[in-house]
C-alpha cells in the first residue's frame, strides 16, 4: 500500500502522481500547527458566536448566517469550491479540496455546524461569547461540532498545501441537533457529486482525556412529547382541586408505568423484542478498552449511578436501549409552590436504540403503550435516527488506528458510543463507503451540557492525526 | 335588635347613641356608590399596578411599596388612624374607623394585598398594568384579594360617614399567599388593641355569578418540594443513558406511588385517617346550594373531571383532602426534544386538608412516604395552614344572609369552600369572635389564573352588602 509524499522534502508533480507516501515529517507538522494556532482560535470564535440553534426555530437567522460564515471560511482555509446547498430545512455547507487528479481517491469528511440550545442557568458566561482561557476554549459548540470540524480543516489545508494526492470534501450539517430531517433530502439531491472512497466523521467522545476511542457502533434515538391537555388555564387548587385533573399527576403516572426510574428497566410491551446482545468478542474488546466508572462519574458529573460494575455500565451505555425523560412542561415552577392545577402538561422524552431496533417500530410501541395506560395523552413523533453499527477492522481502522498513535502518542479503543449521528446511518445508506468515527472530544468538555469547551490539546493532536490518517487513506484505492 | 340610623336623613348624636337602626336608605347609598366610582377605581388601580408578589424575593421592595400605598388609601378614604406593622416577614397594615365611643361594637374586616405571580403565558396583557374593560377590571390582584379589600373600605368610608355607631379595623395582609407564616406574630404582638366583637372576611368566591356563597369551611393546606439532585450538570443522554439516574423519572416514580392521579385517591398510609366527613345536614346543604358542574367547569376551563356527579364534585372540592403537583423544575421545556439527563428535579407539590387533619401531620405523613419510595429524594416544608370549620347559624349568619340579599338580591348559600386561608384559623385562635366569610369574588374572576378580573357589578353589590351589615352588626353587642 503507498502512500502520499508530504514533508519539508520538494514536492514535484511526480512523486504525487506516483502516489509515493511516507509517515508525515513531524517536524513541519508541528511547526505548521504553531503557525496556525492564532488562525485556528479566531475562526472557532467566529463560529461559535454564531447561535446555530437548530432546535430554536427563533434561531432561524442565525442559522443562514452560520452557513454563509461557513462557506466563508472554508474558501478562507483554501477549500476549491465552497456552497450552501439548500433543503427544504437547514442549508447543508459542502467544501471541497480538489488535487485536480479525479484519480486520487475522495475523503468525505462529515461534521455539523448547528450546536444545542444553551438555557442552562450553570453557564459561567455568555454561552455564545468565545472565550479563550489558556488552552482551553468556551463556548456552545466549541468540541460540539465547530471545533473538531474546524481541526479537519486545518489538516485538510496543510493536506492540501502539501499536495497530499487526496480529494477532500467537507459536508457540514446544520440539522444534526435535530436529527437530520433533512440530511437524506440533500445527499439523494447531490448524489452523484458526492461519490466517495470513504468517510470520516468526528463528532464523538474519547473514553477519557487519556484514551482516545473509535467508536464502531452509535446508539439511535427516538425522541417523543407526552402532551396532555385538561383544561384551559390555570385553576386554583383550592377551588377546583380533587375533581379537577391533574395533567402532571396523570403524565408522571404514565412515565412510571412505562419504565423503572431507578433500574433503567423499559416497561413497553415488546421494547426488547429486537435488540442484538453485544458479541463475545465484542464484550471482550469492552473490557480492553480500560472504561474507568469513576473517570466516566467525574466527567459527566454525575453523583451517583443505576450500577457501579464497569461491564454493566458499558453495556448500558453503548449497548443497551433506554427511556429516559428529558423535562416536564406546565405548571409552576418559580420560587415556593403555586398551588395552582396546571391545565395542561409535556413530558419530552426518547428511547436511545441498539442494532436492529427501528426507530419507528419503537415510536409505535411507546404511542402503544402510552394510550393503554392513558388515552388522553397525546404522543407526538420526533425526528428519529437508525442505529449504526459499522466495521472495526480493515484497512480503514488500522489507518485510524495508526493515525491516532501518530497524532496523540497512544492506541484508540474501538468501542460502541451511546449517543446518536442521524447522518451516519443515512451517509453508509447512501454513499455505500466505509465510515471511520475519529473524534476529538473529552468527557469533560460537556456536549450539551453548561460551560461546554473544547481545547488546543485535542485540536493540535487532531491535526496530527488527520494528516496522518490523510496520508494513509490517499494511498487506498 | 337594634341596628344604626343610616341615610339621608340628619344624623344626630343622639339617633346613633342610641343605636336605633333601620335598612339603610337605598336612595342614599346608591347616589354614594355612583359617586364614588371614579374614585374606587382609580385607587384599585394604583393597588394593582404595584406588583406585591409574596412568593417572589425579588419582588420585597415592591411589598414595602404596597404596606406604604395601604397606609396612604387607608388615610384618604378617612381611616381615623393607619399604619403598617412590622413583622419578621412582611408587614401587617391596620387602618382604623373609630366612632370616638367605644361602646360601639367593633368589626375586624380582613383581606389581603400581596398577590399570586403572574408569569403565565396566557396573560393578554401587561399583568400589573391596571385595564378597565367597560365594568370589567384586569389586572393580577384585582379579584384576589385588592379589589374585595378597597370595596369593603369604600363601604367603611360611607358608615363612618353617615356615623354607623360601629368601630371598623382593617387588617391588611400582606403573606396570605405563602400561608400567612407571620401572621400569628402579627396578633400575638397587637393582641390587646385588636379586640373584635366579629370579623369579616372578604377573601372568598361565588358558587357562580348568580349564586353568592358564605362558607363556613375552609380546606387547610400543607405544601412541600420534593427535591432530588443526582449529578452536576445537564447530562448527554446518549452518552450517559441507561447508566445515569434521571431525577424527573425518579420523582415521577415517587408520585405516582403516592397518588392515583386519575381517581386523585392518596396512597400516603394514614392520610385519610383524621379526616371528618360532611354531616347529613351539611350534605343536604350542598345539595340544595345550587352547585352545578357545567358552570363549575366553565369558569376554571377544566375541559374534563374526575366525576361529573354533583354531589361527588361539592364533597371532593369542599370535604376531602387531595395530593396536588403543581409544577416539576429541572429538565428542559423549550421547544423540540432537547436530549439531556438533568441533574436535578424539584416537584411542587400540596394536600388540600379538611377538618381535623393537621398540616404538619400531613407533612410528616408525607415525609416519610416519600423516603420509603426513595430515600435520596429531599422533602422540604412549606408554611402550612389549618382547615378551618366555623358556624352556619347564629345572628351573625343571618345578618350575612340578609347583607346579602340587600346587596345584590337573592340569596347566598352557606358552604364550605376548598381554598384556603390561614389568617382565619389564626383568628379564630388569638380573637375568639365570630368570623363571617361575604366573598365578592366570583368563579370566572380567574383566582391565580392568567386574566384575573373583578367587576364593577360585584364592587356596587359588595358595598351595599357590607353597609347592610355594618348596620346589622353595630346593634350586636
Amino acid at each position: 500500500m503507498s502512500s502520499p509524499s508530504i514533508g519539508t522534502r520538494p514536492k514535484t508533480t511526480e512523486n504525487v502522481r506516483a502516489g509515493k507516501a511516507s509517515q508525515p515529517d513531524t517536524r513541519n507538522l508541528d511547526s505548521y500547527v504553531n503557525k496556525i494556532r492564532t488562525d485556528f482560535e479566531s475562526r472557532l470564535g467566529h463560529m461559535v458566536e454564531i447561535p446555530t440553534v437548530s432546535m430554536d426555530p427563533a434561531h432561524k437567522a442565525d442559522i443562514t448566517r452560520g452557513a454563509d460564515a461557513a462557506v466563508e471560511l472554508l474558501r478562507a482555509c483554501g477549500a476549491t469550491s465552497a456552497e450552501a446547498v439548500p433543503t427544504s430545512g437547514n442549508p447543508v455547507v459542502v467544501g471541497e479540496f480538489k488535487t485536480g487528479n479525479p484519480a486520487h481517491p475522495t475523503i468525505t469528511i462529515y461534521n455539523h455546524m448547528d450546536v444545542q440550545p444553551a438555557q442552562e442557568p450553570e453557564w459561567k458566561q455568555e454561552p455564545f461569547k468565545f472565550r479563550k482561557d489558556g488552552d482551553r476554549y468556551f463556548g456552545r459548540g466549541s468540541t460540539d461540532d465547530k471545533g473538531p470540524g474546524i481541526t479537519a480543516l486545518f489538516a485538510a489545508r496543510y493536506a492540501a498545501d502539501n499536495r497530499i494526492p487526496l480529494n477532500i470534501r467537507f459536508v457540514w450539517e446544520f440539522e444534526e441537533e435535530i436529527g437530520s430531517p433533512h440530511f437524506e433530502e440533500f445527499l439523494k439531491k447531490k448524489l452523484p457529486s458526492l461519490a466517495t472512497d470513504s468517510v470520516l466523521v468526528s463528532d464523538t467522545i474519547w473514553l477519557s482525556a487519556s484514551k482516545p476511542a473509535i467508536p464502531y457502533g452509535l446508539r439511535g434515538l427516538q425522541p417523543a412529547r407526552l402532551v396532555l391537555r385538561t383544561g384551559g388555564k390555570d385553576a386554583h387548587s383550592g377551588l377546583t382541586g380533587g375533581a379537577a385533573r391533574n395533567p402532571i399527576g396523570e403524565l408522571a403516572q404514565v412515565i412510571s408505568k412505562l419504565y423503572d426510574a431507578r433500574t433503567g428497566k423499559v416497561f413497553i410491551p415488546g421494547f426488547y423484542k429486537d435488540v442484538v446482545k453485544p458479541t463475545a468478542t465484542e464484550i471482550k474488546s469492552f473490557k480492553a478498552s480500560g472504561f474507568n466508572v469513576k473517570s466516566f462519574q467525574a466527567a459527566h458529573e454525575l453523583h451517583s449511578l443505576r450500577t457501579t460494575n464497569p461491564l454493566d455500565v458499558m453495556v448500558r451505555i453503548w449497548a443497551s436501549p433506554t427511556l429516559e425523560v428529558h423535562g416536564i412542561v406546565g405548571g409552576y415552577t418559580g420560587p415556593g409552590v403555586k398551588t395552582v392545577v396546571p391545565p395542561f402538561a409535556e413530558a419530552k422524552v426518547s428511547m436511545r436504540l441498539v442494532p436492529k431496533q427501528d426507530p419507528s417500530k419503537a415510536f409505535a410501541l411507546l404511542k402503544k403503550a402510552v394510550k393503554a395506560i392513558n388515552k388522553d395523552v397525546e404522543v407526538h413523533e420526533e425526528s428519529g435516527l437508525v442505529p449504526y453499527d459499522g466495521p472495526f477492522t480493515g484497512p480503514y481502522a488500522d489507518a485510524a488506528r495508526e493515525a491516532v498513535q501518530f497524532g496523540f502518542g497512544t492506541t484508540p479503543a474501538f468501542i460502541r458510543e451511546g449517543g446518536s449521528i442521524g447522518a451516519v446511518v443515512t451517509m453508509q445508506k447512501h454513499l455505500k463507503a466505509p465510515i471511520m468515527c475519529i473524534g476529538l472530544s473529552l468527557p469533560e468538555h460537556g456536549y450539551h451540557a453548561p460551560n461546554e469547551n473544547y481545547d488546543w490539546g485535542q485540536a493540535r493532536g487532531g491535526i496530527r492525526t488527520f494528516v496522518h490518517y490523510f496520508s494513509k487513506v490517499a494511498g487506498m484505492r
